[in-house]
């Protein structure tokens, strides 16, 4: 296998997420092929493939085999982004992960009352609908469902970072305690989320703050007592 | 070269997570080489290499020519982590990402303070002197020191999730932003980073909060008027 050098390889897949945002590539879209590549980035095909390879572990591009290289739907958000793989008491990180929650989402919640469209209220309620099929038929489908409402709020506050952000957060506490089940807290769940909702579609910022607030300061106070 | 097919490599490496997770290996440790790796997580060589390239792109192994793969000291924390890259409006993304700092720091300074050792305090005291050293002399040296203080405090905070998520937000406004000077306010900065060290010296939380919240709200309206 010929080995490509690593610099010239980081040259080039630098090169490539330049002629992405300059060209304003939208997710789904196919890049040109490998030979129109290497004439655009000035290097050669291995090199070419090289970067295509780590752009991909990035999770900006996305290989799909006889079919051709596509903008990833992952956004540049690569698996596990911030290396809490690699932080040994996951105990301690569920901890500090909820402290982060507890300081930015009654914020986005009150944003997300502020700024919310009737469409966005809709969506929300369809969330919210479906975490508690979820609960009444003893499905796991709402631990993901759970951070889909989240990631919605985030995106309906407006703000283009915590839009990238909460949702790892999020995707991070679901994974590092996978065997978490919070079953006494359902019911508090359900209240809690239908209170979001209500003042989210109320656009009443201040108790969608409020409910936020409560909301995480009883999951988390749950995952501390089971832990 | 050699097709390894997409599926078999992301296993390889998340398999070769596991083993550095399960061995403890820390920072600048030496994986086996190539051989054994191929042994232990089952695969084939040419399959090990492709793992090996996918941790590297995500800051979790870096290759040194002819000496070996070493565990990277950027903790698996790849390149724009939370892919601002493809966001188009920069502007609003620096807005936002001061949204997050003024939301999570004030609280950072304040842990910052509470937990401080003598230690932690000679640190923090040398980097600010180093920041202003800095100014006086004119040079860009204080941009990255300012992330280092910042990254200092939320080390110091104990929350091991904003030890890592802290870096990342600062590290992506200085990049977005590295035409934007501050300049007139070098000395408002100077006067505020005081203010924080004397804070966590005197190990005063309250102080310690309120002089960061002033800090980043000044921070955060000179880059509006300057944008």
């Amino acid at each position: 296998m010929k080995k490509t050098s690593q610099p010239l390889a980081d040259l080039a897949a630098e090169r490539l997420v330049d002629y992405i945002v300059e060209h304003q590539l939208e997710t789904g879209s196919r890049l040109p092929n490998e030979y129109v590549l290497a004439d655009i980035l000035e290097v050669g095909r291995s090199t070419v493939r090289e970067a295509v390879r780590r752009l991909a572990a990035r999770n900006i591009l996305e290989v799909r085999q006889g079919s051709g290289t596509y903008i990833s739907g992952k956004k540049g958000v690569a698996d596990d982004p911030l290396g809490f793989t690699f932080i040994k008491d996951t105990t301690k990180l569920t901890h500090d992960l909820f402290e982060i929650r507890l300081l930015l989402e009654p914020r986005v919640a009150a944003k997300a009352a502020q700024y919310a469209t009737d469409q966005d209220c809709l969506l929300l309620e369809e969330i919210v609908q479906a975490i508690e099929q979820s609960y009444d038929e003893g499905t796991e489908e709402h631990v993901q469902l759970d951070v889909q409402l989240h990631a919605q709020l985030a995106k309906m506050s407006g703000n283009l970072a915590l839009d990238s952000l909460l949702p790892v957060i999020h995707q991070s506490i679901s994974l590092i305690n996978s065997d978490f089940q919070g079953k006494d807290l359902r019911e508090d769940s359900r209240l809690a989320h239908r209170r979001i909702l209500e003042a989210v579609r109320d656009r009443d910022s201040v108790n969608a703050y409020d409910a936020m607030l409560r909301h995480i300061l009883a999951v988390s106070a749950s995952f501390e007592m089971e832990s």
